[in-house]
Order: C-alpha cells, then structure tokens, then sequence
C-alpha cells in the first residue's frame, strides 16, 4: 500500500478508536464542516459535524456499560492527491462492562476524504447493509 | 451550478435513459472498467463493469413489458478537477406498457466519478435506503 493509503487508514482506526472510547469529539474531528451523511440507521440523510456529533452521542449514551469494538476489513480504495474514496465492511462488535462479546454486526462503508493542511477529514459517508427483496430486510453480515 | 456539476448530472440523466430504455451496454458504458459497487439489494459488493451489466440484465429482464422511470434529486456534491462525489436521491418508478404508475420507491445514491479522456465514468457506486431499528426494514421513500 501507498503512504497515502495508509494515511486513509489511519483515519478508519481513529474512528474505532473514538467509538471504542465513546468520545463524541473525537469522532466529531474525523469529519469535514461541511460534511453529508448517508447513515445506515433510521434518518435519510445528516448534513455537517454538528449533526454527526448529535447521532453519535445518541448512540455513545445508549450503549450504557458495553462498549463497542469495531474491526476494519478495506474492500477498495482510490486515492488522487487530496482526495480520496475509501470502502469497507466495518464489524461492531458489543462488548459487556467485562470485555466478552454480546453480539455484532457488519456495515458497508464509503467514505470519500479531502485533505486540507495536511489532515485527512471525511467529506461524505455512507454506511449501509444490502436488503433482501423477500423480507425487505437489512442483511447485516458480509458473505 | 458550475459546468462541471452540469457534466455529472448528466451522467445521472444517462443512466436514466439506459434504465427506461433497458440498455445494458449503455448502462455499463457509464461506469469504469475497475467499477466497485455496493448495491441495494442482496449482493454485499460487485466488482468490474461485467458483474454490473449482469446485474442490470437481471434487473432488465424481469421488468416484462414495464418500464422505470427514474427521477434523479441531487442532494449534494463535491467536483476536484477530474474527481467528484456526487449524491442524491433516486426515485423509481415502475409504468405498465400503457406508461401508467404502478409503484415507485426511493433510493440513496454515492458516485465517486472520476474522468479520464473528457468522459465521466462511474468509479464506485453506493446505493441504499436507511433501515428501521424496530422493524429492520428498509425505508424507501425519503422525507
């Protein structure tokens, strides 16, 4: 891999690293101002930090003890100077208060990242598991 | 709108076209040879324009003597030279022979284009609709 895949890298572990801690402004500084969402969950669309901090604290208030371990498995990426488009099944594991694993699940991710003064944000995510036409569905593990 | 942004929306106003007319080798004509793609339905990823046009013949095929109209709302977008992240919501709707609506649903739309030799291609695409916590269904109409 190039520097500059790894640079990109990098930024997908800070976010385990931020949702393992539960740390809002951690995950917050991952993302652009300016940053549009398309979440897996619930809402059509968010638009700008802000926002994305207010879904993840819902979510960081919600996980009560547990905490969450997200494991990275990059499917395809494409960097061109400062930009960059990145895709991945992310897993989510559940923990307990004690470290043992609850349950988990697994999400598609793209992120297209610009990089200003040096640092790597995320401009655009999309987060999101395939449905199936049967049951309508989310299926939320990678084959 | 600046030239560019008219550029990319005319790649999405094509691959309206290809849909309604049924056309794969116009379908795939849209996208890069090396096209990574995290679809809607059932497959967690494809990969290359052939695991695309097949897909799209599948789809193509069982419409019978319906048609699908797409309607294409932009929602955001980001063009850098010869790289853009365009997203936005898709409508589909499904008109008998006689050009009637039968149904219709909406989508959410992630291109990474890049443009080599003047023409925009389609270099991954992300399509999807948020599920519901309660139900784990998907939702397909946008608010």
């Amino acid at each position: 891999m190039s520097q500059t895949t790894d640079e990109v890298l990098t930024v997908a572990h800070a976010y385990a690293k931020a949702v393992r801690s539960k740390d809002v402004a951690q995950f917050g500084a991952l993302y652009h101002d300016d940053v549009f969402v398309f979440d897996m969950w619930e809402s059509w669309s968010l638009r700008g930090r802000a926002a994305v901090e207010a879904m993840a604290k819902g979510w960081f208030d919600s996980l009560g003890t547990e905490q969450v371990a997200v494991t990275v498995a990059p499917l395809w990426s494409r960097v061109d100077g400062d930009r960059a488009t990145f895709c991945a099944t992310l897993r989510y594991a559940g923990l307990s208060a004690q470290g043992e694993e609850l349950r988990s699940m697994e999400n598609r991710l793209t992120w297209s990242l610009i990089r200003e003064n040096g640092k790597w944000q995320v401009a655009h995510e999309h987060s999101s598991a395939p449905a199936s036409f049967k049951t309508m569905q989310v299926i939320l593990s990678a084959p």
